[in-house]
């Protein structure tokens, strides 16, 4: 769903002259997510709120990716990776309802960006690899938008380092 | 880069019958990581491992991109999305040299995925909006790889809840 300057907020500013699409950036849709979300004014804004929400949350794994789900396991976190298929991608600073003034899209969270690529933290609490199913805790997208990357959650790397601080 | 079955290690096996590219998963390169990393075999395995070793990193964002970078500071913590142009995509199970047997590709942070984005936590240590350069604390992909996003770490949904365990 692209927009249009008529579709600004107060202080929203969008790209100008980006580049043209990347060539060698195609993506890949390996599943699909399901959720209890129909339409962007129904779906959490996180997944805090969806887990405060409940519903089933799945994941479904086109056939030729299934194989690549092994070592797997429920109880385990992963890292999913969604291709936010309706949120625009023109938007340089963002007003978001719960901002006091427009910011720039890299510091917000919102599924508006150039590339409107959605990450989230979510648990396995149940998996069958031979039908591509995989059932997580909660999910804070559309039901339908396309998944592009599993990951598994690794501590080590995925919290900032103690000794940083 | 790509690889054909000559390529594989003991244990590893491709995807099969993958659908094309989608066409509605076109991305744009926002920038670009500049690493002290040259080669495939000298660039670090994870962040642990290009913190030990230090060295300046830095991104370097487009033109176009830089007004989005407003609401970021020195001293955040970011979540970088990167397009691993140098990855193979082709591998459902891999064989990596850490592990005992193969395992399936999204049970691993390999490079090697059907998307092949990757994922770094890293903390900002400076920044000119202007000029759409970043300074890093470290980072663990190749010099020149492209970079797809840049996204604020928000240990209420970035860190496994407490109350799921």
């Amino acid at each position: 769903m692209n927009a249009n300057d008529t579709d600004l907020r107060e202080g929203e500013v969008r790209f100008i002259n980006e580049a043209p699409f990347a060539p060698d950036g195609q993506l890949r849709f390996i599943g699909r997510v399901r959720s209890p979300w129909r339409s962007r004014s129904d779906c959490p804004k996180n997944l805090r709120e969806a887990r405060e929400r409940g519903g089933s949350a799945l994941l479904e794994i086109a056939a030729p990716y299934r194989p690549a789900l092994s070592g797997l396991a429920p109880g385990q976190w992963i890292m999913l990776l969604t291709w936010l298929h309706e949120a625009r991608r023109d938007l340089a600073l963002q007003a978001p309802r719960h901002a006091a003034e427009p910011r720039g899209t890299f510091s917000l969270r919102s599924p508006v960006r150039p590339n409107p690529i959605g990450l989230h933290l979510v648990r396995i609490v149940g998996l069958d690899a031979s039908t591509g199913s995989i059932a997580i805790d909660a999910v804070d997208v559309l039901d339908g938008t396309p998944l592009l990357d599993i990951k598994p959650y690794l501590p080590s790397v995925d919290i900032p380092p103690m000794e940083a601080d």
